[in-house]
């Protein structure tokens, strides 16, 4: 067994046959992958891994499968799930998946089948049944990927630590002593309060953290800069997944033009600025947004552009991502039966209610443009005020 | 003023002028120059950066401030000392120090001379002063960098909360709230516990954390592979400044041989093996070793490869460290006058007298040797255990 | 300066005028006294002393009047109302009131003026004003006692500190510094979060600190217990206010027959059990619950009791504490106007609705009495059913 | 199972058995008796009982078993011992047994034999084996009593929660992983790091805490009203233990003269000033001081309260605790012999000579006496400047 110390959960122990997969380049890799991106930006100490968070998941998973009361064999499987769920992310994380065509979760199963990572998993497992656990198939895949799983749990507390956001601190132990795994995974009654403040967690994290104004903008410059490296061909959807966040930044730092430009504003926080915003909540149709072509949204901003006098390239319409909120569909058990646990908690139910309220549609441009867009009539581009032209855009 | 979260000491304030140095490319490049270079391979949480310890530093400096009763203006002009105090860092901070001609204090008002950093300086304060008081000058240069000062404070409870060891834990209050500013930085009476716990903690964390056997391996690693990059003239004193962690992980990736296999092997975890160990207490000098010359080092690494068979570059003799403890000399406050603190504190004079205990030299070669080198007679080699000898090496 | 170390907020300092206020017995006496009563039957670390929480209190209202400006004199007096703030609280807290005719406010303004500690405060107060601002009078008065005041930030994150219910966590420092003290004291948009936050920490903390079902039937035990005390005339107005926890609790065991009894059982955890329980949110008007008169109360007991076969002082119709939800009435400053936190956030707006669920009327008997009670027909007794017959209680 | 939440370990569970043990009167009766005596009134926090203690040696104490590989029954027997490891406590713990003759391990057993303990234990263990293995007895009594037990981990990682103390962290869980049980309780090279910051938090606990010199005042003067009211027959060797810290408290509240007198004073914290103090490190034969007979010092008392003028009852000697450090005496296993820690550790063997230093013996009086006391020529009563005399009182 060997130790590795966690800065959240302490000491975790690793069996000999675990030590092999963690010494991967495939797991390597994940020490070099931020968790949250660029989040580090906003909170200076945003810098953890993708890597800790493999590890963490593991222990919570390792967690759960005790309170369930899992067999060794099988719970030694879902440690491994946990470890290897994270393998397909491309660097910086979430951000550069906003560029790729497939999700890091197809990615998953590709790096293990074409690397060494199938072998080792073959001596106790079926890789396959690895896989289509770590993508939430079956009872099995609801501890590795569900409404309220052990990546989430563990990221919760994870990005909670190291933001400093203190609202992020939920009650994993209480929440997995409850747990038992039926047809699926579900919650007793004594979880249901550990539950509900998880679920405020999230939803306090989102934009205090993840959906953080200042993030959101420098999201939005990064992928535009990811887009243009995938259009000069500096990356493909081959390579992209070999890379780290190092590989990433200095490729676009070594190109000219736009791309370096953009991330030597990132180097030197130089960010564009925010010129327009308009909650979803204000809207008619909150939900018609997520459902704007791209194109339509493309047009827009030359318009824009055009009239403002801005840098084409350089003016920004930024949808927010949609609000998911699956935790409120967490199965709790009460007596006989299995219900969600929006329709059993008032406060989950009016959360599921409140998550458009954050979300809100942003224009950005670079700082030499902000006093210009400060009188700019952007609703007008938008169309917003006349709720029912949204309705073109789609 | 604006606010930033840190995840050590919660919720900083900084006012605009100071932004305005926190947004200049050379402290926003400490941002991606991690705390303690490679330790997150052994630590997995240790992903910190320069750039919160420099605001958790200017933190403590202000704390600091408050508790001697300096005016708002010289506190002023500390916390900007603390902000800037390692602006000269190399990438993969204290790591590449070993390759390089010049301690990062010179390289730190190079850096400040040469840049937009001494005209933003000039509005309020002299820059040269600034200069002096983070070389240490003068009673105020104490607070930045003394026995026990504001940067240690900050690092010993940092690298504690990142790498998630718990004896790291001081009790900054308390030791700043004891302290008096005369001709230097003095702790008072109620302080000495306080001062002591620092020290055990700075005893403690050196051989689980500073001087881990896997981060001197990684390390010695890196510095030859530093080294080679030099003599290629990849990097050269005036560029390794303006770069950051992930130019040198890229620079080594993309050359050929030697210093593309050690960053390789860095970056797959795959680590040279310890394959002997001499303590310093054993020798009859222990503070000889520290006067070896590199030449004689070279000379009898290449013996050993020669007569191992093992590669006459990756075999690396690994002096450690010179085992300071500055921290004793604390002054302290007693009555009328000063004393240090290993004169008033049994436990520092005993911890000053143990530090070369966890002190070893050790030799490291890549994994297909390890075998081989089972059966070595190193001891003939480094001619250790005819203890006059070693003089010959000086 | 003294020192005091604090658990919870770290070493705090008082002068020598506050040190003189301090050792009054006055003060003193809330050391022996829990602030959370009966709870460390529920939590057992929940051992924590009114005296700290107001050593606390000082605390935190030091710090918002750091942040609301505030001149270092009218700073001092706001520390010596927050220290003073609890003085008349009698023994085990809050249980003890339920049996007084006077608010413990009341009584504050009486020990301060019938001892010691009014000549204290004359020395540089007029301890009228600070009867007054204890009181919550004046924008100053907000401090102490309003909808978000010291008072209650300090005892949310000290309640959850040592019953180890994570959810009560609090960014004080954030809330804090957000606020401005106008008319009233009111925070900022920056500090809407950490409000929210605060509430949901209250929230959550309701059902399972506060409320605690067996919180609930310790302190209606004790309640009755009490009741009997001051009809023996063991206790009356005058000398509970002297008395501390210690004190009750053996002339309780001191006496004979019920006193005796209840204080046996509560010493040996030998508890009543709850047998009966309907949901405030299940009725037609709950709000209606909170006006039934106590004389038909004792009536329906009695009856109970008779056609039960129980013992009638024994048989307790437990009616729950209005849940007061004042800090939603928190002011927040928005441009030039204040509102209401409700008015402004959906989520405590969501939680008023919602801050019925937990509440519930319930029916304890003991031990002895539970199996005969399982099959007892309370609902016809309360006439629940009929929801209209509640009105008849009034 | 039953889910007790401790505020420092965290969610523990019972099971039945156990909850029957924890449900007598002789372990409720531990909730009510603070684990450090009057330590609460220089940590204000410090209100923490020998209940929450006992579970949480419980806790520790299984940790141990899993991790020494014990089988179920057993380590349900190891639980059961922590849990009823201080069961023979008197009021206010160690205060109280100052005054008594039979230490509180003595009375453990009596307590078991003679209560329904002993008929809970016997359906599952034989209760004699409980006792021997609390008593320290054979390998398995080594997890409850040794030189770094159970009992140790907890109390000091407790004891610095409540005193809120940071120096008491030790990492319990680094330390139980390394424990193997051979014909004794060892711990493995991989925890000595952990055993030596273990001893450090000891060491330093000492003087701020468990001999803070405001803590041993107090002690020494409720001692004296013990001692006083076991002379009045008040409280006897049978009756002390039935009580607890409120049944002595008001005991001597309700009695006259210097009882009453005494209580009043620790009440009001209006408590004995320190007139005189001499170092043992700066005698001839410290260890000498430590066979002094109670006789002499009552006669030397009695002598400087004649000349000083002082009460003679109200003026104590008070000579410290014998400075035990049993925890150097740890077993390492080394290899395949075992070794003691001081052996090993050259840390632990200069603390192990650092022991005596914050030793020292201290004269107290009240208030009133103080400034006659500031002149007078203690000295010359102890005989202290001439080494030699202090033989004759031995």
């Amino acid at each position: 067994m060997k130790n590795i110390r966690d800065s959240v959960h302490g000491n975790l122990y690793l069996d000999e046959f675990e030590i092999k997969l963690v010494d991967t380049p495939q797991i390597q890799r994940l020490r070099r992958i931020k968790q949250l991106g660029f989040t580090y930006l906003v909170y200076p100490g945003a810098n953890h891994s993708r890597f800790e968070h493999s590890i963490g998941t593991m222990h919570v998973a390792s967690k759960i499968a005790d309170s369930v009361g899992l067999d060794e064999h099988t719970k030694k499987m879902i440690r491994s799930c946990a470890l290897l769920h994270d393998i397909g992310h491309g660097p910086f994380s979430h951000v550069s998946e906003g560029v790729l065509d497939t999700p890091h979760e197809y990615q998953t199963s590709k790096v293990i089948k074409e690397s060494e990572i199938s072998d080792i998993l073959s001596e106790m497992f079926d890789p396959k049944e690895i896989i289509d656990i770590i993508h939430g198939k079956g009872p099995l895949g609801h501890i590795i990927s569900s409404e309220l799983d052990a990546d989430r749990m563990d990221y919760l507390v994870r990005d909670s630590y190291y933001t400093g956001v203190a609202y992020g601190m939920i009650d994993v132990e209480r929440l997995v002593s409850s747990m038992k795994l039926e047809d699926s995974l579900v919650i007793g009654i004594k979880g249901i309060q550990a539950a509900e403040s998880a679920l405020i967690a999230r939803y306090l994290m989102y934009p205090s953290v993840y959906q953080h104004h200042t993030t959101r903008i420098i999201n939005s410059m990064f992928r535009r800069c990811m887009k243009w490296m995938f259009e000069a061909d500096l990356v493909n959807s081959n390579t992209i997944y070999k890379y780290d966040d190092a590989d990433i930044t200095t490729i676009a730092r070594s190109h000219d033009g736009q791309i370096k430009d953009i991330i030597n504003r990132l180097d030197n926080r130089n960010l564009f600025k925010r010129v327009f915003t308009i909650k979803l909540s204000d809207l008619e149709e909150p939900k018609d947004v997520f459902k704007i072509k791209d194109k339509k949204l493309k047009k827009i901003e030359l318009e824009i552009a055009a009239d403002l006098g801005s840098h084409p390239e350089y003016t920004i319409i930024d949808i927010p991502e949609y609000p998911f909120f699956n935790e409120m569909r967490t199965q709790v058990s009460v007596g006989n039966e299995c219900v969600k646990l929006n329709e059993i908690s008032n406060l989950v139910s009016a959360l599921k209610n409140m998550r458009f309220n954050y979300a809100d549609i942003c224009i950005y441009v670079p700082d030499e443009y902000a006093e210009k867009a400060s009188k700019f009539p952007f609703e007008d581009y938008l169309e917003l005020t006349m709720q029912k032209n949204i309705k073109d855009w789609l």
